[in-house]
Parts: structure tokens; sequence; C-alpha cells
């Protein structure tokens, strides 16, 4: 459509697509790779993966690689005050577990997803996708991802 | 100043204005209580003060209450996994010291702030005021403020 006669050129169109832009982020375009153990690592190994993947947050599988946990490093500096051995806990003692566990779709609002880690006060969800009889892990999204969300957008506007 | 004649009023106001709010959004408007722990507290009491105030990130201090170090539940994660016994090792041990310490003030932009926890791959900030000889701590800025930073434009906008 062409603009009425004497339409007036705000140069406000960068922020309108800034706002249509948040309102349209999705979790895929920010999650990252996920790192997973299985559930009879120990508790041991799983701090040691943390460290060599830098990584906050892990997902536990089970024999069919399937979801069955989430370890996050708060429950492992619950463990290490705990009187047993770090090497001697097997992860599926301390992990949060299905179905306790808060996910997320790749194609989900990036919003709904940071949504859900303030409500249910976690670092990280798994990204998932439906396999036969389980849930397939195929991201990571952290409160790192949506603080480089805030960060982008605020460099796409030059501020 | 009075419309030009044949001004077309987009009804992208609210837009406009919400990108103007992410360039002015603050530290000061987003941080959290600090906690503070003294110096020569033990790793085992610091990880105690972490749970019972549920926060990922302590601020150390001296014996005039200036800010000389910070932990994370990376660096109490790391010495749980040492040989040594975490009640016996002091917290000045295992933190990070000024002048390692990225910091931010009350009146910076939350924008900068969340730039310094991506590059600086740390998860929370001491907001600071400057106290003769040294640092106040005031405030503390997280991964997680700026998720609600986010979460909040989202809302204000009626997505």
């Amino acid at each position: 459509a062409r603009p009425r006669v004497g339409y007036f050129f705000t140069g406000k169109t960068g922020s309108e697509l800034l706002t249509e832009k948040l309102k349209k982020f999705k979790v895929k375009e920010y999650q990252s790779i996920p790192i997973v153990v299985e559930e009879d690592v120990s508790a041991y190994d799983a701090i040691c993966t943390m460290f060599l993947e830098d990584v906050g947050t892990l997902f536990v599988t089970n024999e069919h690689g399937h979801l069955v946990g989430v370890l996050s490093r708060k429950d492992l500096l619950r463990a290490s005050i705990g009187n047993q051995d770090l090497s001697s806990i097997p992860v599926h003692i301390i992990m949060t577990r299905m179905p306790n566990i808060t996910i997320c779709k790749p194609e989900d609002l990036l919003l709904d997803a940071a949504q859900k880690l303030i409500e249910k006060q976690i670092d990280g969800l798994p990204v998932v996708e439906p396999a036969e009889n389980g849930l397939e892990v195929i991201g990571r999204l952290t409160k790192t991802n949506i603080t480089k969300a805030l960060v982008e957008l605020g460099r796409d506007q030059h501020l």
C-alpha cells in the first residue's frame, strides 16, 4: 500500500521490528549443545564432566538414551556436603528425576522458556523431542542463553 | 509540537517506548540483595550459607566490610572434589580475589552488566559503591535478574 499523502516517517521502524523480534525469538535459535551423562555415573565424575565441558547443568539419560534426570551444580554441591564419598554416589540418587523435570521444545518461544526458568528457580532446561517411549534431549537452554539474547537485542539497536 | 497535517498514527508508540526502556534499564532497578561472608569462613559454611540464602554467588569481605572476593558455586564445587576436608578450607583460599573481580555500579546500564556476565563467563556481579579505602557491596546482579528483565519486557507488551 502507498503511504497516505503527508505521511510522516518517524524513523522508528527499527524499534518496531525489534519488538516483533523479541516476540518471535524461539528456543531453537538460542539453545546450546546438551551435555549428557548416564544414570549410573558417580557424582564425582559428573562434577568432572561439568568442569571439562564448562556447563552448569547436565542431563541424565537411561540405556535407551532417553531423558531420566537433570543435575544442577546445586544438586552436586548438596551431595558434596553430605557425609558420603562423592565417587560412591551414583547421579540417579541426587538428580531431579522425571516427571518432575521442567522441559521445553525447540519451537517454544524464548520468552516462555525464560518464564519457566524464573518460576521454577532453575538454571537450565532440557530442549527435548519426543522419541519412542521417551524424550530425546537435543539442546540445553540456560539463563546464559537468555542473557545473550538480551545483549543481542540491545546491540542490534546500536544502543 | 502539533503533528503535521495528514500525520498517520501507527499505534506503535508502545513498541518505541519498549526499546527506549531497554536502553535505559539500570542495574539498581534489577539488582538483588547481596549475601556476604567473611574471608576466614570455611568452604563448608559458605556452601551452607548458599543453601540457606538460596543464592549462587557469595561476596567475601574483610574486617572493614570491604569487598575482597567472590565465591561461585563453581569455586565451591571445585574445592569439593579436592582431597581436603571442606570445613578446613577458608574461603579466601578458593575465592576469586580483588583485583580480578568484575564489578558493576548501581547507575550502570543493565545491558552493559549483561555483557560483562557473558564476556567473563560468570554468574553474578557485585554491585558496589566506593567506600574509604575499598568497595562496599550494596547489591548482587545475576543472570536471574537479567532473565527477569527480559520476561518483564515481554509481559509489558502483552505478547
